[in-house]
């Protein structure tokens, strides 16, 4: 059982509820969406993510002997007889990654037959979320220093291995400029980049031996960490090797600072290597950075040309999980509407419609009903899978990257700033809220007739 | 290329510093400790684990010949040849999987020849970071509600496959009874818990069919989600199908309130239960719990009988990250010190001595030298690995959970409150300070004697 694939790796109820879904002869059809309540703290907006690997795992869902020979001891044969031959048969319409979103928009709607579409609700949420969460998160260190070097550093505390990965595939979307995890830039075709780790420099006896050795295993791509002892002494070291390695024509790349005030170090170490004469020598710094810390060091002019981000954004430290949903909004035809205190849905299929300024700035958004409610605007959510099969050609990343990178040129200029913006106005139209009316009617009246009958 | 197992799951520097290392012929021992530098905000101790993932990776680590295909592609045939031939031959030395531990404490030792080592960092970090994070989550609800029904939630929102994997292990080792996650339950053998979702509900026109539909396929296994609607109006109508559905033997096992004021739904569905005569049926509450929901909940006398506890578990959601670090402690039988501002390390291959006091309780930490260096108390680090094979047969889950719990009894009964409490003596024995001094003292005559050179 691979658990990257595997529909196991979905809650038991799904299951439980397949059973008396089956018994019941409840297969009509059902659609249900995906959304965010509410902003997580920090963020101005979202950026969707993770529809790619949706797609991937409802194209490839099925159950494996081993899988069904496991089921078969908890549920009855009827259930396992229908999962030998399940295949997901459904509809996805979606915003397409890199679509600016706010709260109560759709990002994904899934439309298939009841069991089908409840059965694949876990893993759904489970991939959008994160990756959604990380290209939210990574689009404000975008945003915040447009033309630095941007580097995902921070899979060895992301949350297990994929997280690692979809880390760095959610963030280059994002508009990160790579990342130092292989495995991402074999799977994804992202860009990756590193330098070396302290231990290297404590192994040599000698920290301008550890420098050349590496300068000369990599003359092509040499970026030296200088911080293991003393970094200005360590600068001094790098000018002085520079000098003894023109001979075999190898230039030092750049320097990596890792600890202390990366600002004052940047400015010391960039005077030192100037003053040696390496003027090409890029610096490069890491070390517990996030959206602010950027901010703060491109405040204080530090010449720093490019910054490993690790745990902050791998685990969108600040807000760590989005408050989001995959929700019934209608079966058989009907709209359906959750009323649970402080979580009722929208009811019914709908489409997000994007309204924008004259200068190109995104003004408003309008959340309507798919059918008969039309409404002026971008039409956000489009068909991405019909009848379980892919309608268009997978996109590279570097062009969902480019579109993304796009998308923001389009936002206020008060919601690309790390402060909070003025919110932005996300319209109900009058079609949703009068179904949304209709359908509380029907349930008051329908209760009443229960409770006396009671 | 499996993501969960592919030795690309590393930083890129791991193998630009290989091939370096080969070059050199630096492939003397190298000795690489990972540990937590401090508590997280809100945490009294941590609990180690992951271990069993870490010598499962290494037991089955080797590149095959599609990776080493893409790897050819960067790097020079010498490297492609040595790894080739990878396995991993090293030593593990670790604190057991449930071990109470505390800053600056190594938890797991690397012992290897410095290529392999240093390879393996990446996801030796990635791995024992979560589930360590997660235990030490998740031993927070444990000690708060020690005779609850405690269930991990969390997949749905947990930062991808592996993650919600490894949360439902993490947090059963740390005593949780169980998981909603299936596949958890297959791979790790963990309990499986679950009800039914409010769209089970809202696609029945009716929500007594729905109760009804669902006891029907599981009369022996019946939790019914009450809140979709009005939870009280919901709780009457449980009593009525209890009283029709006892002739056909079908019990309402339990109920679950998923929203709104737990306290008061819970007692006033507790009293129509018990007026209805179902004093036998449970309660069941989630929505967004904590450890800190939990004690206001237990607190307030709600008559609650188990807890789903979901996205502040799986995500560690106050403190979803540990500030930890494998860092080389000794190479070619040289300790080895890192000096950078704010992350200096203790040198050399190190023991952790527990002691306790006369009733029982943990006393205070000394962390020494493994060798030369006797001090009083219960050794924590054991060898698990020696070269390359595993020493132990596993031990179950469930025996790792028993021993956790018994771990927790020896903990001062501040530790085991939800505040803040006085801090964990850890002491660092006088020859392993001796020893980071004279290191120092080394490094600052060298590094005279270098720039006297320039």
């Amino acid at each position: 059982m691979n658990p990257l694939t595997s529909p196991l790796l979905a809650d038991l109820y799904q299951f439980t509820m397949l059973q008396t879904y089956l018994e019941q002869d409840m297969e009509e059809t059902a659609v249900f969406e995906l959304f965010v309540r509410k902003l997580p703290p920090g963020r101005n907006f979202m950026v969707a993510a993770g529809l790619e690997q949706v797609i991937e795992f409802l194209e490839n869902l099925r159950f494996s002997p081993e899988e069904l020979d496991w089921l078969a001891t908890r549920f009855p044969p009827h259930v396992i007889t229908y999962l030998e031959q399940f295949r997901f048969y459904g509809d996805i319409h979606a915003m397409p990654e890199g679509t600016i979103f706010f709260p109560n928009e759709p990002i994904l709607r899934i439309t298939a037959k009841m069991p089908q579409a409840q059965l694949v609700e876990s893993r759904i949420i489970n991939l959008m979320h994160f990756e959604t969460l990380i290209a939210s998160k990574a689009a404000r260190s975008v945003l915040v220093a447009p033309d630095k070097l941007l580097v995902d550093f921070g899979m060895r505390r992301a949350h297990g291995a994929e997280a690692g990965l979809l880390a760095a595939r959610a963030s280059y979307l994002a508009g990160f400029s790579g990342t130092a995890t292989v495995l991402a830039g074999t799977l994804f075709d992202i860009p990756l980049f590193g330098t070396m780790a302290h231990s290297f420099i404590q192994a040599h006896q000698n920290e301008s031996d550890a420098f050349e050795h590496f300068a000369r295993s990599h003359p092509n791509n040499t970026v030296l960490l200088i911080d293991t002892y003393d970094t200005e002494a360590a600068a001094h070291k790098v000018v002085t090797l520079a000098r003894n390695l023109k001979a075999d024509k190898i230039n030092i790349q750049g320097i990596r600072l890792d600890s202390g005030d990366l600002a004052e170090h940047a400015k010391n170490v960039r005077q030192i290597l100037d003053e040696g004469g390496l003027h090409q020598t890029t610096i490069f710094a890491s070390g517990n950075l996030d959206e602010y810390k950027l901010h703060t060091l491109l405040s204080a002019h530090a010449p720093i040309d490019g910054f490993g981000i690790g745990t902050a954004l791998d685990i969108s430290i600040d807000a760590p999980s989005l408050d989001c949903a995959y929700k019934l909004q209608e079966y058989a035809g009907k709209p359906r509407r959750k009323r649970s205190e402080g979580k009722a849905t929208w009811p019914g299929r709908k489409q997000v419609y994007r309204q924008y300024a004259g200068d190109g700035c995104m003004a408003r958004d309008i959340v309507a009903l798919e059918d008969d409610d039309p409404q002026q605007g971008e039409s956000l959510i489009q068909p991405f899978m019909r009848s379980g099969k892919r309608l268009h050609p997978k996109l590279s990343l570097q062009e969902l990257r480019s579109q993304a990178l796009i998308n923001y040129q389009h936002l206020p200029a008060a919601m690309t700033a790390l402060d909070p913006a003025p919110g932005y106005p996300v319209t109900i139209s009058s079609a949703l809220r009068a179904m949304a009316d209709q359908l509380d009617k029907e349930r008051l009246l329908h209760d009443r007739e229960s409770l006396r009958k009671l």
